[in-house]
Formats: structure tokens, C-alpha cells, sequence
């Protein structure tokens, strides 16, 4: 029997993809794969860029769910702590260890602010963001309900056109309110540029950043001499990071899909026109996919469709082949074109998803491959949580 | 404290986003809400219209992946079954009681093989889809090894695109391999037209499901003057099965999205020229949303973004109201026009998804709701089974 069998525990009622030293081919499909050795080779690269241009690295966990990936940023990227979106996530990596965790968002509902502050007696360092003068009562009777403290950062939209406000009057008012409020701390700023990330030109990203930098830098001055010191200033994705991290102005970047790469992200250019994921990150993530059907000549049918990924940012392409294209996606159902009729009936194929963030987020495990073989299955273990 | 405080239990570590008895204002967000009243006038009206037409029920369980949905489907629809995608699917349905149970879809690796001969021990009918000679031998080899019965229909691709055969000579084929397979037994045809269920012309749609159901009849017809016949002649889906229903060639339906309705179904047109979610069903499923940030005069930001629904096929519209739109999502945020400036910081909204099936997937829950109480909270049981 196939390898495999063990996956298909009835009793059990769960499903685990693969087991520790099976081989690549054998993956229950579709399944998340991660290629180990490319992720660490980006991790790395990425902690290293960092600690060179003296910049603290705040790695974004909302890209991939994951306790192990946020640790494994932390030894071998040399990673500050973990920002993320939702206070369920954080509650997952303070859990799992993480002792620095930004939530990197507004906090409004009632029970939320009362997890958020209760997450301190996890150990954690626990900041979150605030862009409204009436969050911060709220958040400062929750913490001292709890008899914690909750760091606070003012969030300036800078260009992202979601939460934030945009004035440098608005800033200081709200740090101003941080600062004189019982249980909370202000710590700085936050100002991430989302909507410039996926321009391909270089250089239309940098003008975009040129312009968020000196917002930034207008609020973080104006406090300065207000006598109001901001310990965190922080933003930077990995279509911009080279950019806040030579600013002067950002102390603190918050990349993320720089660890995985994605088919969107992959083809923006560098300053010398090349590809993002053609030499300076790796695919690292995959959706492993088998070919289910190829009653027709030139087409096969794959099983990863939209409950698989998410294609908000585009189809996925398929790794190392021009030979045969994903061309349509629906429910269960991917469609690939394959016009020479190469492929076969359970034939695997490594789609590279359009976006990570919101694919990983419908898996509930990761499988870690190296030299073909299965070596780790980690949890995504906050798939799910947006709360 | 607000009412909402007991889900915040830190110490279990997992999320429900309601309690019993709590009001529908009171619930976390983003989470999926089912109006339990339109749902079981949705699904009664269906099961009435299957039972005045002849017609078997065999819901279709991928759209929802509930076993409570697929309960009620039965006792209050009249269902003979649940159709789904996939064998891990199959699994989670027939554990939670359900009797009679259609992979409608080809299942082609070995350890998912295994796990379909498995099913019937489970107490199940077990059927699957065959559109491959080569298949025969697998799933016959694997029944007899388990000593079960699975049970075969052999699809048709009759417009879908995907699986299925195109031609009759095709069908009879497969049929007579599995007619002479040891622990197999021929059942009948799958024919699901899914590439026109989303026309928004009623006459579009019409000469399709004409076309379809010339070709299934052809096949049933060639079957029958061979001596074999078809217990099960299946397909129909919400934009569909008053065509097939009424065919004289189908004998089962399998429509899903009519028990929750979604914005693209919804525009879809009847034969007199609506919208199918004006009077044919009624919107039964809701992502509930919280403003989170409206620190621009002109736009709320709400907490439910990509990984709270799937933008496939469109983003969501806002149930009840003209006077706010959902124009853009992100991963973790929802861009709210306001021009008037209406909404405030927690106002909830309740979102239409663009399509039901995929959004579905990314939840963890059903908050059922009746004149504005939760009443209930069913898992969504089969959420992430994508083997």
C-alpha cells in the first residue's frame, strides 16, 4: 500500500497531509509544502539585511500563521517580536512564545480590548495601534482592570488609504492621550504604505515611500519637540523595506512575505528591473497539487481550486514549467491547459499561489520538505483566527 | 462587562464568537450569522419543489461542509443524501449521520481510494464519479480489499469544462468496466452543468441545460437499449433545476447554494425577469462586520477582509442598506464607502458574500440567529477538508 495510509485515520477524524520522512511525492494533495531550505536562505537574508542597516526586524505573522515559522525568524533572522492583525492571532504567538507581539491594527470591540489586555499575563510585550482619540479610554480601563499595561502606537496612514489618520496635529493629540493615560504607554508609530507594495516599478515605489517618509518623519520631529519620544517607528513590506530601512526616520520594519514569496509579489522588479523572486527572494511555498482528470487532450484537472488558495491577486502559476499553465479555478477544480498532453493522472504539479497571506490562511498545515523528503509539519496555527 | 466576555478564554486557546442566548449585536466579528428563518424557508421551499417534481434531493454539502445544515436539509427538505467534493469531505458527512453519501468527483489517488472503500464501514452508501477506464481497476482492487461496495456513476462533462467524458460511446464504456468490477456497482450519470448556473439570463441558461440534457439523454438511452440502467441520473444547481427537474431524463438534483443564497447567485434572473434573491430564495447567510476605523470622514474600515470571505466571484454587498458600499478588500480590512458619514466605530453590517462555498471554508462557525438572539452555533464540520 501506499505510503500514505496512515493519513486516512477514520477514528480519528482529522486530517494530517503527509508524515515525517515520507516522500515529496507522496503528499496527500492539495497541501501546503514548504521548501526548507529556501525559507531559511530567505529568512536569513532578510535578518541579515536588517542587522546591517541597524534596523529592528518585527516579522509580519499575519502572512503565515505560524508559531514554528515566527520562532524559527526569531533564531535564524534574529527577529525583535511579531506584528499581526487580530488580537486572536496574538494571543497564538504569545502562546507559543513569542514575548514581543505588535498587533499591528486597530482594537475596538469591548471583549477584544479586554483580551488584548489580559494578553501581558501570557508574557508578552503587548502594543497595539490606535488612530481615534476615543480608543483610548477604552483601552486604558481595560488595562487597568487587568492591572497590565498596553503599549500604544499612533497609526498614520500614509498612503495604505485604510486605518490611520493623516495630519501630524491628529498624531500628537492622540500621543498626547496615550501618554496621560493610567495602564497604557505611548510607543511610537506606526506607518505602513500597503497600497505601493505590488507597483512594479522601482522607482514609482520609491516615490510613493519618499512621499510616507516624510509624513513620518513631520510627526516623529514635531513629537520630539514636543518631548515625546517614539521608541518604535514602524512599517516596511517587502516591496519597500530597502526604502524605510535607509531612511533615518523608521527604527523597526515589518516584512512578511519575503519569507514565502507569492506569484503577485513575485513579479514586481528591483532597482535593476529583475524580478523580486528571481535572485532576490525564493519561492519557498507551494501549493502541491495532483492532477485529478485528463479526459480531454489538452486540458488536465487539478485538485486544488479555490478552497485551496485565494486568487484575489491572480491565478497561480506553476513552478519550473512553461510547458502547461493554470488557466481557470473554481470551487475544487483547477484547470491547466497542457496543450502537448504531457501530464498523466496524479501527476503533481507546485502551484505558487497568487497571494500567500490569505491561501495559507485556508490550511491547516505546512509541510516542510527538504531534498525530497518530508522533515517537519508544522500547524498554521492561527488559521482562522480574525478575531 | 459586555455580554461577549466568556469567549475570550485565554487558557483554552480557541475561538467561538458567541454564546447562546446572546444578542446578535453582541456577537465577535468578523463571523459567518445564519438567519435560521430564511434558511429553513429556503430549504423547505426546495424540498417541496424536489417532492411536487418528482425529484430526489441529494444536497449538495460542499457549500456549506455542515453535518447540522445537512441534518436539517433532511428532516425539513426531504434530502435522500448529501453530494461533496471530497473523500475527507465524504468522511465528516457520513460520521455525523448521514446515510447516503456522492463524491461528485473523481478520486484518483491511492490513499484517498482507500479511504473511499473505507466509507461504507462507516455505515454510508458510498458513491463516487468515474470519467477514466484506467480508474476502474483502483477503486475496484481497493473495495474488494475492504470488502465494501462503491457504488459508480460515470460523469459527463455536459458544459462544466472540468471532469467527464464528452461523448456516449464513452460512457457506455466506462459503465460496462464498472458493471463487470468486483466490489463495484454501476449507478447511474453525473451531469452537472456548472458553467451556466451563474448566467444572469433565464433563456441563457435554458439552452444549455437543453443541450446537456440532449447529451445526458443520449447516453441514458444508448445505457438502456444495452440493458444497463441508471439508478441515478444527477446534477441541477440553484440557477438550474427547474430545467433538469423537469427533464424527464434527471432524477436527482444537487443544488447547495440555494439554502444560503450569495450576491452572485442573487443576480442571477428568473423567467420573469428578477433576481433570483427578490422572491426565489432569500439571503440566508451573512458575514457579520464591525467598523473598526473611521478616521476618514468619507469611509468606515470594517474588520472582515480576505481572510474573512473569498472575492472570486466579487466582493460583498451590504445586506439592507443603499447608503454604504463595501468597495475594496484586503487581507485583514473591508473599505466601506460613507459619503454621508453614517456609520460610527463598532456599528455592525451584515455582508452578502460574493460566493458562498469558498467563504464558507475560512470559518470555524455558524452563528444561528432568530429574532435577533443566537440560538445556536453549529461548526462548520467540514472546513478545510480539502483531501
Amino acid at each position: 500500500m501506499n505510503k500514505a495510509i496512515n493519513l486516512s485515520d477514520l477514528e480519528v477524524g482529522y486530517d494530517i497531509p503527509a508524515s515525517i520522512g515520507m516522500d515529496e511525492a507522496d503528499i496527500s494533495t492539495p497541501s501546503l509544502v514548504l521548501d526548507l531550505d529556501a525559507l531559511e536562505r530567505n529568512i536569513k537574508k532578510m535578518g541579515d539585511w536588517a542587522k546591517e542597516h541597524g534596523m529592528r526586524h518585527r516579522v509580519h505573522g499575519k502572512m503565515h500563521k505560524s508559531v514554528d515559522v515566527a520562532l524559527l525568524q526569531e533564531s535564524l533572522g534574529g527577529s525583535c517580536g511579531v506584528c499581526c492583525q487580530k488580537v486572536s492571532e496574538a494571543e497564538v504567538f504569545a502562546r507559543g512564545g513569542i514575548k514581543d507581539v505588535l498587533v499591528s491594527n486597530q482594537v475596538r470591540q469591548p471583549e477584544k480590548i479586554d483580551r488584548l489586555a489580559r494578553l501581558p499575563k501570557l508574557g508578552a510585550r503587548t502594543i497595539c495601534c490606535v488612530d481615534d482619540l476615543a480608543n483610548v479610554a477604552d483601552l486604558s480601563e481595560a488595562a487597568v482592570r487587568h492591572g497590565t499595561q498596553i503599549e500604544c502606537l499612533v497609526e498614520i496612514d500614509c498612503g495604505a488609504g485604510r486605518c490611520g489618520v493623516t495630519t501630524t496635529p491628529a498624531v500628537v493629540e492622540i500621543a498626547k492621550a496615550i501618554d496621560a493615560a493610567e495602564g497604557l504607554k505611548f510607543a511610537g508609530i506606526q506607518a505602513y504604505q500597503g497600497a505601493m507594495q505590488h507597483m512594479d516599478s522601482y522607482e514609482d515605489r520609491k516615490a510613493k515611500i519618499a512621499l510616507a517618509v516624510a509624513q513620518v518623519k513631520d510627526a516623529v520631529d514635531t513629537l520630539k519637540a514636543d518631548g515625546i519620544e517614539c521608541d518604535i517607528v514602524g512599517g516596511g513590506g517587502t516591496g519597500s523595506y530597502y526604502f524605510e530601512g535607509t531612511s533615518g526616520v523608521y527604527n523597526e520594519l515589518q516584512c512578511g512575505s519575503y519569507a514565502f514569496m507569492d506569484a503577485d509579489y513575485g513579479r514586481i522588479l528591483d532597482k535593476d528591473g529583475n524580478r523580486i523572486d528571481q535572485g532576490e527572494w525564493e519561492n519557498a511555498l507551494f501549493i502541491l497539487t495532483s492532477v485529478m482528470s485528463h479526459a480531454k487532450a489538452d486540458k488536465a484537472i487539478v485538485d486544488a481550486g479555490l478552497k485551496a488558495q485565494s486568487v484575489d491577486s491572480g491565478l497561480p502559476t506553476i513552478f519550473g514549467r512553461t510547458d502547461v499553465q493554470y488557466v481557470k479555478c473554481s470551487d475544487e477544480h483547477g484547470v491547466v491547459a497542457d496543450p502537448n498532453g504531457v501530464l498523466k493522472v496524479n501527476d503533481k504539479l507546485k502551484l505558487v499561489p497568487g497571494h500567500c497571506d490569505p491561501t495559507c490562511n485556508v490550511h491547516d498545515w505546512y509541510v516542510g520538505v527538504r531534498n525530497g523528503k518530508v522533515e517537519t509539519l508544522w500547524p498554521v496555527s492561527a488559521r482562522g483566527k480574525a478575531y
